[in-house]
């Protein structure tokens, strides 16, 4: 039985990316639709199809000890009345861990039910280090303008 | 100028399919939503964001002289009014070559526009290679139900 009534597609995305730093499966399925035609793709991994099968690949996802930080960022919107899909980057870190964050491109779709917004779709995949992690990477020279 | 007023998002796929085997970056054009929120990821590749944006990275993808060929297969289809979410798997093989049919998963939006349906977003990453590839490897013995 659902509780939450997410009054917008940014607040079930935001209770998305909690919910993958937390590790907490009722967390993140709280976040999705019940439904059999939800999506969920991991970086490199299979599609997983249906609430259960979502359920599922999260729940293997979350049951080693370590937690990951997630940084999102160059958010595009994309808007319609019953259906909004948000194209970002996702950086992913292992807490405690000094290894450089992963770029994740992802992709995540919402829709307006009868309680509120929920999720239907993720599709992550892996994503070239960008701008993000290059800024450490200095020119020779500064570039000047005459 | 667009020309082509197409009447359903699904017509919208079949002509991004069709532009993507003839390596045709007009056909390819006339199928996306002239707009600067669009968004391509081709796998394994960076953002791609905006009309020229999205243009330049087919005209590079076309520029060399194979075509490629294209399945599709495992349709999902998430629909709002005004928009639309496809999550599918695409089998992309060289024209003329022998290697195996890459597997790779695909989510497609569309939305409604004053000229009718547009792509606004095609997100495509490596996939694992599923059923349709591993068919060829038979079990050692068939399962006989009793």
């Amino acid at each position: 039985m659902k509780k939450t009534n997410f009054p917008t597609a940014q607040d079930v995305e935001a209770a998305f990316y909690e919910a993958l730093e937390a590790g907490d499966v009722d967390a993140m399925m709280e976040v999705w639709s019940d439904d059999e035609d939800v999506v969920c793709i991991h970086p490199g991994g299979p599609r997983h199809c249906g609430y259960a099968d979502v359920r599922a690949s999260w729940a293997e996802l979350f049951s080693g000890s370590s937690r990951l930080q997630v940084q999102v960022s160059n958010l595009v919107v994309l808007s319609g009345m019953m259906l909004v899909v948000h194209a970002l980057r996702e950086s992913i870190a292992v807490k405690g861990d000094q290894r450089p964050a992963v770029a994740v491109a992802a992709t995540n779709a919402y829709m307006r039910t009868g309680q509120g917004w929920r999720m239907i779709l993720h599709h992550a995949s892996p994503a070239p280090q960008g701008p993000a992690q290059q800024r450490t990477v200095e020119p020779e020279a500064p570039k000047v303008l005459h």
